[in-house]
């Protein structure tokens, strides 16, 4: 049976062969992703983001088991974008530790950056069409951080939570900034903390007062006790997988699911973009040792990047006038 | 008197100008940088980074106050890749807090994404350019985070300072090993609280049984108390500014800096190649509404992304050998 066939099937080997060879750009990985794509755009995808430390895979380990409760099959894509030096090699440790592993129904990968030259979102979403297209009912997309690369992965999912935990210090306005725009859901992670009063009252000040469009939605905030407490763990998870169902019902209804299907598709189009025009002239510069000339006439105050790069463009481009 | 003679001057209100016109890319702007290239690499740039709440600001602050002492001009950069819709208005709020905007030596200016398509490590390095042709001794480039795009801009730097704090919580581990590639000099801020000691320790034993080659750079760690006790504060941050100026000695004598140097200029080249290869073609994509045609196609699955930029690179590019 081909891969494509295979992974339509839910082959766990195949599917994960094929992610790893989209992820190391062998030549025969593209055209099977682009045979794929047919068969994706049915998942519901999650998105969970968060600083380092605010539980992130404790939660998403939470929501595996609350999924496969209602007998949901979940793809769980856990990106590190702060490990690009050691190949996420510690995230997959921490992924191991999940005790969903054994369990058919659900399929665990993690991404880590490859070099400073990007490409980390389009990795995310290739991985993410493999799941859909192998029939995954939800993708929880977990990522570290809320930096720009960040929001750029998340805006892959269709819900986004995001998580908080207690005594975050001063700049949580500064931080509030960036989320509150893309969060649908907030979790309050490690709720019995000192603190957590006050973060709920500054987030619920913060949401009540900003404009928002009637009939939109205004994300709910769900407090997260103690791991180790689990009865009122459970209970919390279990109100936290309301929320997110009533969000992607909101999306439905609201018409707002087509809005992020283009968000996303526009995203993806803008990775494939880079993949297809940047990388193979940065690749041609590299193998005829130009790019190191380039560099070290750079460095040297020789030459400046914008007239090197012009002359690059003139050079590979067809026509002049888009300079 | 032109622009660029003025900008060598020291001119505050030609350099914003500047600064502004290139982020918002108007077409005299990259000339009159590409002029200013050649007065540009004499600076010591310093990059501060960490997690929100970090406390990043009080330090740059103390830093500002440290070199000012010492007679040499400053330059700041706060790049907020955390609030990419908000156009760093909260970012711009923090920044005028800082005590030393009244002062000549000191030129502050803030930087924030401009939407999904990128571009921040680029107008990051443009406006350090400005910086430096306006005779800056030093810059120091403040980002929040440490996600990749982050880290990009951080590699604009010559040295790097990372800002931790005490209480962060398990995944500490997680976090370290994205940092511990990048920093120079640790700062651990807010040194008073709880934790701060299990900080200290788990950060020392990481360094020491880091494998390092003989020679090399060892990030000291400073521990730096409560802003609100003067004294002690003060005497941090000169012991802070002794590590950093350790470490430059260190970048020269090595050789270290020349590679740095290196490093970045590839970085400014890639930066360069996407504002003058990928840009106008999304631009001409964009302005022709073909773009908005290939998303839809790609949201309902009458097309991939890759098949669709795979038309569009050969269209543009001269050659159909390197797709």
């Amino acid at each position: 049976m081909e891969t494509t066939k295979k992974i339509y099937a839910g082959d766990v080997r195949s599917a994960s062969r094929l992610i790893r060879d989209l992820e190391d750009k062998l030549p025969q990985a593209r055209p099977r992703l682009k045979q794929l794509f047919q068969h994706t755009g049915k998942s519901f995808i999650i998105g969970i983001t968060g600083a380092p430390g605010a539980g992130k895979s404790t939660l998403t380990n939470a929501l595996i088991g609350e999924f496969r409760k209602l007998n949901k099959t979940v793809g769980v894509l856990a990106v590190d974008p702060t490990s690009p030096f050691s190949g996420g090699a510690i995230l997959g440790d921490r992924v191991r530790m999940l005790q969903h592993t054994e369990d058919e129904g659900v399929f665990i990968r993690s991404l880590a950056t490859r070099g400073a030259l990007g490409g980390l979102s389009q990795a995310a979403g290739d991985a993410i069409h493999v799941m859909e297209a192998m029939g995954k009912d939800v993708i929880i997309v977990e990522t570290v951080g809320i930096g720009q690369q960040e929001l750029d992965i998340i805006h892959h999912a269709h819900s986004v939570i995001v998580v908080l935990v207690p005594g975050m210090g001063d700049e949580i306005q500064t931080m509030k900034a960036g989320i509150m725009e893309i969060a649908d859901v907030f979790a309050i992670n490690k709720a019995d903390r000192p603190g957590t009063k006050q973060l709920q009252t500054e987030l619920t000040s913060l949401l009540s007062t900003s404009p928002l469009p009637t009939g939109s939605w205004r994300p709910p905030i769900v407090s997260i006790g103690n791991l180790y407490e689990p009865a009122g763990f459970v209970e919390k998870t279990a109100e936290l997988m309301q929320k997110i169902s009533d969000h992607h019902a909101h999306l439905l209804i609201s018409g707002q699911l087509a809005l992020r299907m283009e968000r996303k598709a526009l995203m993806e189009i803008n990775d494939a973009l880079r993949a297809c025009i940047l990388e193979p002239i940065l690749n041609q510069l590299i193998e005829s040792g130009e790019l190191k000339s380039i560099t070290q006439r750079v460095k040297n105050r020789e030459a400046d990047p914008y007239t090197e790069a012009e002359a690059i463009a003139r050079r590979f481009l067809k026509s002049g006038e888009i300079l």
